[in-house]
């Protein structure tokens, strides 16, 4: 047969921006946002991102440039993902619970030309700016204000985020990406191990739009987003939902019963017709609420690849091949497909890294293949720890540690805890003649070199750390020992 | 921000053949196909499927190779419709209510090398074969065998289905297409009206993966499957099963009976857990139960463009402008995405008339702009007559009744028919001397001539046909005069 090559017609770049268009057609009048009292459309939701968009644009912002924004769960925050990416701009989402000198160091490494922050984080960001290095060009800033902004602050802020939407162009042409390698989103993470320096994943257009596809597929059209935004774009629902006109219900605040005064509230009142649904909504928290077997279930299933991925592996970290499928042998767990990132920003050495020739993607996590094709993460990466949800990097508490003049060694673990699941623990041992309790002074070196969640909760004082014959630190033995400790009742910190 | 080029790591082209891959582990025991009394699960599916295309490969079928198939709704249509694009061929649906005359002018313009055809249709194809031209290389042909197959029939052929999967090599390494544009399907059809000759629509990997994100928007995890798959290869729904873990319900026969019995049997009984389907079950028919206003409500649906679908539009075919979005103001119905068609086989031309530098496919329907963002097809395409569910093209009738050596002028429009739908109801006048009334000998000619359901039902004789001032057949106003002839009750022929 006579081979045919693509045309303009057929080879448009897949991107989510797209499913906001459509959603103001096709679920014009169905409800996007709930917040506290207010209900968005569709329609409002796109016609206030095609003006924040060409505010955004008018700002000076172009191709490639990074806007970050500091932000909860509130509609700004959505509104954001889609307005940014449309004047072309790079959305870098920062984490709210940052202190200001990694906001600083985030802000400087991205080149951020704009920042939208809240109005409850302004004095971070604000003391983040004045952390700068002098020769880093400050962002303009832009206040998110909230019905209980007090006045006095929002003088002080040139922009503001309604000031924006309201003076913005409601007919401005949204420019679609030229390519869908076009970068997107920037996401500074402390997930990856392979690497002391923090990663900054860089994603684009067509990659976002194969994760939607993935979102699709869990079918979620009353989402309560339990996911801080913030978090990787809120694991992209926040296209999902645009692409299947679902309801994103927002909090500003997560606890519990706030949440299930959400979930009672909304799940029996919200209900998305159309579009093939076979039920009005479905909840993520409802899973909470099957039987315990159906839960483990779907649990598991989160070991399988999606539809967005092309494929999923274990392999030997050495050889490449495939580990047996007998559930027990262990390897790197490494994926491939349209919905990877598209590399490290700054960094190709990373990227090269762990994006190989061979067309895989490692991911430094460490997992097992079933007989039946089920994959599970058996230990996740070791130099991770997860405290109150977020992923700490132990490497960077020790780097830290070791800055210290009286470290002599040091190795961070995590210790189980009742509220935050874990915190770091630390193993120490001091140079000679140094005193082995930590003061408030120690305790205040961390506190200035690291966000409040990363500061040891624990430290324990040992002469000499054990070691390998080759003289490498034995971290799994001082993992073992911080998991004995069991949790020390309420955090000291 | 410095640009980041695509890896292989995420660059791996779309192809909805993966789907299968992931839902043999997925989906491994939940059904993938009813039919009859046998049940086979997603990994029978997947096995089977391996198998035959190790097969396929085995008889010299190489990439881009066309691989034609003559069946109705059965298990082998569906798994050819992943087995053939894993021996990277190309799969051709031959409509099985095609004449042996026109399967075998497919036969010779697509170069089939293989043919599998269902055993109630081997005469057709065995005579079809027969009048292939003698410089055309005849298809090895495989017998699709059912279980009612008489013996007699089974041992006149080399190749059957059955034998192909059973010594077929299950640990068969089936091929990625290199590209995403890689062709998967050409489809025969007769519904674009621009071209006189029957276009050739290819189809590649990326466009049809893309068309299952529709299909997954619409979630059907029980699917009757009541189109055939030798339309549009079921819509795409073929592959979106797959992708979804859905039940395909197969039927050989599409009568009321029958479907409304399966209905019956299967939405109570089938059940398609996981994968955060809201419900069990969604039938397409259940649509046919829904209260008349929320029936509107769906239909009025198809008037909106898919999520796999960039942009559409209704335009001033001249200009290219966008027509009023009032509902009222006729224009061309254009489309821009990724799931359109790559391109039309050994026909530059015609792919170049309607894929446009401009980046629009030219559809040839004329439709109208509802203020809200409802594109809705006013008048289908002008030439073309659904008769059964298939869409002919009158210019084809017309071109054969003026071969007729009696005929002057002759136009083809829709008669409304109560079990059809529609028939072709023929419009002529004749050279001077010639009889009116059509013998038997006539209705032969066209029988000859035009597959059984294209023959005209209705012949109208007229001194003249009504025309334009400068020459030009006035068929709209034939078209009035054939709808108010009404239903002729039982059709003729």
């Amino acid at each position: 047969m006579d081979k045919l090559s693509p045309r303009p017609t057929n080879s448009s770049p897949l991107t989510p921006l797209g499913f906001l268009e459509r959603s103001a057609t096709v679920y014009g009048d169905c409800p996007s946002i709930i917040y506290d009292d207010t209900t968005y459309s569709w329609s409002d939701t796109y016609h206030q991102c095609l003006q924040l968009a060409s505010s955004i644009r008018s700002l000076g912002v172009w191709k490639g440039h990074v806007v970050s924004v500091v932000a909860p769960n509130i509609p700004a925050m959505y509104e954001l993902h889609f307005a940014m990416p449309m004047a072309d701009a790079v959305l870098n989402n920062v984490n709210t619970r940052l202190d200001s000198r990694t906001i600083s160091v985030l802000l400087h490494h991205s080149e951020a030309k704009l920042l939208f922050v809240d109005h409850q984080s302004t004095s971070v960001v604000q003391e983040a700016i004045s952390l700068l290095p002098t020769n880093s060009q400050p962002p303009l800033l832009v206040l998110i204000a909230d019905h209980d902004t007090p006045l006095s602050l929002a003088v002080r802020f040139s922009f503001t985020y309604k000031g924006m939407v309201e003076k913005g162009d409601p007919g401005f042409n949204w420019d679609r990406p030229e390519t869908e390698w076009d970068s997107m989103i920037l996401n500074y993470t402390s997930s990856t191990t392979r690497n002391p320096q923090p990663p900054w994943d860089v994603h684009h257009h067509g990659g976002l739009s194969s994760r939607v596809v993935r979102t699709q597929a869990a079918s979620l059209p009353v989402d309560l987003t339990h996911v801080p935004r913030q978090w990787p774009n809120g694991w992209s629902y926040t296209w999902g939902m645009a692409a299947v006109g679902g309801v994103n219900v927002f909090l500003r605040k997560f606890d519990a019963d706030t949440i299930y005064a959400a979930v009672r509230k909304h799940s029996s009142r919200l209900r998305v017709d159309g579009d093939g649904w076979a039920g009005g909504y479905v909840l993520v928290l409802k899973w909470n609420r099957l039987p315990a077997t159906e839960r483990a279930r779907m649990k598991a299933r989160q070991g399988m690849r999606t539809v967005g991925l092309t494929e999923m592996d274990v392999v030997d970290p050495d050889s490449g091949a495939s580990v047996k499928q007998d559930g027990l042998t262990l390897g790197e767990i490494v994926l491939r497909g349209g919905c990877v990132m598209l590399g490290y920003l700054k960094d190709p050495e990373g990227t090269t890294q762990c994006m190989r020739d061979n067309g895989w993607f490692y991911t430094g996590d460490v997992g097992v293949m079933h007989p039946d094709g089920y994959m599970e993460i058996k230990d996740r990466s070791k130099d991770l720890i997860i405290s109150g949800g977020e992923n700490l990097s132990s490497v960077k508490v020790e780097s830290v540690l070791y800055s210290h003049p009286a470290t002599n060694e040091a190795a961070v673990e995590a210790r189980p805890d009742e509220f935050w699941g874990e915190t770091p623990c630390a193993f120490v041992s001091l140079k000679a003649g140094m005193d082995e309790k930590p003061t408030e002074k120690e305790m205040e070196f961390c506190r200035a070199r690291l966000p409040h969640y990363m500061v040891p909760k624990t430290v324990v004082f040992k002469e000499e750390l054990p070691k390998t014959s080759t003289g490498k630190i034995q971290k799994f033995l001082l993992r073992e020992m911080a998991k004995t400790m069991g949790s020390p009742g309420t955090s000291r910190l």
